[in-house]
């Protein structure tokens, strides 16, 4: 079981009435920084504030009746918790969210806004998994995993049928990577729609395990990495690797300033709030600039969920 | 000599090859902050960073011949000049720009990267005027004014087209109120295109000359008003103030706490930047919730060029 461009179309019709279309935006400044002429798919702009709102409502959609009745279930600190929470609210069922309880008073809230059921775990992958097991066992509800979910994946890809709608003629697109979701699903869309494009993903250099793994082309896992693109350092999916072999053309890296650099540029230039992981896109440009020059380039924008207090300290 | 709407709709076409049809954004999370249906015209995402360019574009692509090859003029620190600057650089000609010697580096390079003339005055209306006027003599170039100038006004009020092409059934637009030239030329071309909209605009408490002269019926004038909001510090002005007496519904004012309060929901909520002279919008929403529940509000996001970091240290 795989996912196919069919698989995309049909999400895009079931996830139609409850996600945004969000807006391509373009910068005359930043495409002559560039040189290349750049389309922004803004899902900084997404209901609950990133692209994971897709998938998520896709995987909690696609569910018969009776499972949906247990809820759905998942362990994430990050976007893919609200996106879950709110795809079960909005279908009218439980979202049962196992959180580490260091995390950030404002991500907490966030979730409980959504009305999840939280439930707090010592934090460390295996205590999470664990709590998440717990909660499965008694509650009966569905796991729905963050990237390695072909309904999540399919979900994601719906970003790529409205950015190759409007651009058909993109010569590339640059996917942020984090388990990798979200590529795969635009590369299995994108080399439908279009003969010519190429998918460039984009990591941190310190969380570069999916750089890695593609050029060694097995799946290579760092423990505990870390950067600025906090929705970027779990290791690449094992569902999702494989498509991404498959269908990415390469993958670039970018430092922690030349990120820092992007978000100031795209704050100031465009006038829109994105999180470090979605501004690594235009930074592999940055550092690459010959490469992308006279080109069409599609960058997905991926989140916009940061704090701007603590990024303008840092700007 | 005033402004219709024929000349409103000539300068749609006039500009439609240089500026940006601006998106309108949506927030559902805000919806449920006021009770209301909001739809948020991004001016801020314009070229040159606000609604400005509109107006700069239509006087300067209004000029003939003769008169555009000795240039255009202006004294102002902020966001006029640099759309001007970049109307003038878009048709090829000389613009002609006094600031302020005291102004601000970034504002001064902004004007400056758009290849314009600086010529640097005291600060203070007597001197930066005295020093137009020196420029104009000496240049032969033709003044444009930033808001009581009947091209400007009628390039303004495109904003308005945009917004009710896309969502006519509006019941009220909420703009905000500097000299009045963006106000004029919406509530011009909205009187013309809706039989039940209602204009209102917003002024900040600390600078609310056109409040107290709406109230009176005439034209007040405050010396040296200072507000957060440092595009709305103007004087109305002497062309734009009958055309708001005749077609704007109410005027009302904001504190600076409710705009910091607004830029800080923009920011996080919707993911954008804007100044603030476009968030006192929804600022003036925040403090009288009662009276817009239940609407359909278009809001004018008039710009976004603000020092982030500054901002970022207020909220």
């Amino acid at each position: 079981m795989t996912v196919t461009f069919e698989d995309i179309k049909k999400a895009a019709e079931r996830i139609r009435p409850y996600v945004k279309r969000t807006p391509i935006l373009t910068s005359q400044t930043l495409n002559n920084i560039t040189g290349a002429e750049l389309y922004f798919k803004c899902e900084n702009f997404q209901k609950a504030g990133a692209f994971k709102f897709r998938g998520a409502t896709n995987a909690v959609f696609s569910l018969i009746e009776e499972q949906a009745s247990h809820g759905v279930a998942t362990h994430s600190s990050g976007n893919h918790a609200g996106a879950l929470a709110l795809a079960a609210k909005t279908r009218g069922i439980k979202a049962h969210i196992v959180m580490p309880k260091n995390s950030a008073e404002v991500k907490k809230q966030a979730v409980k806004g959504y009305d999840a059921e939280i439930t707090f775990s010592e934090p460390g992958m295996e205590a999470r998994e664990a709590t998440l097991n717990e909660v499965i066992k008694k509650t009966g509800a569905t796991l729905i995993h963050p990237f390695d979910n072909e309904n999540v994946i399919a979900g994601q890809g719906t970003v790529a049928i409205e950015l190759l709608e409007q651009h058909p003629d993109l010569d590339v697109i640059i996917v942020p990577i984090g388990g990798g979701g979200l590529i795969s699903g635009i590369s299995i869309a994108a080399q439908a729609l279009s003969k010519k494009i190429n998918i460039i993903g984009a990591e941190p250099e310190l969380a570069n395990d999916t750089y890695l793994s593609f050029k060694e082309k097995k799946r290579i896992s760092i423990p505990s990495q870390t950067s600025i693109c906090d929705g970027l350092l779990m290791t690449v999916g094992q569902i999702t690797f494989p498509i991404i072999l498959e269908n990415v053309t390469d993958i670039f890296t970018a430092s922690e300033q030349s990120v820092l650099q992007a978000i100031q540029l795209i704050l100031e230039r465009m006038k829109i709030v994105v999180e470090p992981s979605a501004a690594i896109t235009l930074a592999i440009m940055l550092e690459n600039p010959t490469i992308f020059r006279g080109k069409k380039i599609g960058l997905i924008l991926s989140g916009g969920n940061i704090d701007i207090k603590a990024i303008a300290k840092l700007l």
